[in-house]
């Protein structure tokens, strides 16, 4: 669907769910991009061009002009390609969407950051406790197949990272605790594009080992 | 501006500059508003039922609907009343118009409370250090009068808090070292709308004053 003057291309990490987030949404959309993968502890150049405030991925570079921060990357997306819309187009509805978007980002990762990566137990299970709080949100505001309707909205691939828990295994919520959180990650995951662009699980937990292995050794 | 039928209310503290935001663009608009002091500490039980999740003001309140964080409140005021944009029109200035307003939040806003109420010598050295290098990024970005060009835009609301410390005399930032900074404080505090919502500087100096000597009982 991109005309033949436009040129998008996207830095990025394969175990970055940020990254995820902005690979599934120009799917969605149908927009072609070229991928340039960068190297963990060690990014480009010109990545850090592009992003001179936070030197991270993901970075949207479209028509030589880039952009940073996946939240801000997936609005632009959205105003620009305006096919299949993630956001609402009511705005008391767009608000609660932000809203939602925003929750994910400073809640539910923060606390899920401490219960994967924190090696003490008793911190763990605090942590655990302030991520039941955080997912009961979710869970009350669940009230269709995706946060956004019958389709995947902004809300739906902000919480990729949370549906992943569940396909690397690591049963953070079941589905006695949380069903429609539940159901949902089984509806996202198994979406057709999700499950082109989610990276395989293997990929994610060996990741999610080294980090671990390193925090071990850290100690 | 606003149609009889419209219902619009603002929960807030004089003190938040969160509050502050909101004010300065429903003004800016030309929205009529009811305004709701609540009590620090003892936040009434309407505005805990209008912001479950983080029972903190702002909260806007559009025709019995509640909108709760104070960027997404600042979306939703330029979505549904159309005049006087404080978003630009183009996808990619708004891309970066958001960018600068999260980047306000997340770096600046946090390291400027550290350096204001940090009682350690030491660490508050380190605090101004990091806040310049903040700074200097926002100082790089003012091209014109304004973030927002000509008029006060998103970014200028957003950085209400920043332009306050001159008001309050801090000296956080001075001519010499952020000269574009300092004239953009000047401009903004004596634009008539700011002038109008800023609550008065001994207000602000009270509660500054307050929150450190609670600080140092605390100790």
């Amino acid at each position: 669907m991109s005309s033949n003057k436009e040129e998008v291309k996207l830095f990025g990490l394969v175990e970055s769910p940020f990254v995820t987030r902005v690979e599934i949404a120009l799917k969605l959309k149908g927009v072609e991009y070229k991928y340039e993968e960068e190297k963990w502890g060690n990014l480009s150049e010109t990545l850090k061009k592009y992003n001179p405030v936070y030197k991270k991925v993901p970075v949207l570079v479209h028509n030589d002009k880039p952009i940073s921060e996946s939240l801000v990357i997936l609005e632009y997306i959205d105003e620009t390609w305006k096919q299949n819309p993630i956001l609402p187009s009511d705005p008391y509805e767009r608000a609660l969407a932000r809203f939602w978007t925003k929750f994910i980002d400073d809640k539910c990762l923060n606390v899920m950051r401490k219960v994967s990566f924190t090696l003490d137990e008793k911190e763990r299970e605090n942590a655990i406790e302030e991520m039941e709080v955080a997912l009961q949100f979710l869970e009350n505001e669940l009230k269709d197949k995706f946060f956004g309707g019958d389709e995947i909205g902004i809300v739906d691939i902000t919480a990729a990272f949370i549906a992943l828990q569940e396909v690397m295994g690591l049963k953070l919520f079941t589905s006695e605790k949380f069903p429609k959180l539940f159901n949902w990650s089984q509806n996202f995951n198994n979406h057709p594009i999700v499950k082109e662009k989610l990276p395989p699980k293997e990929t994610y937990l060996a990741f999610y080992k080294a980090r671990l292995e390193s925090l071990a050794a850290s100690k």
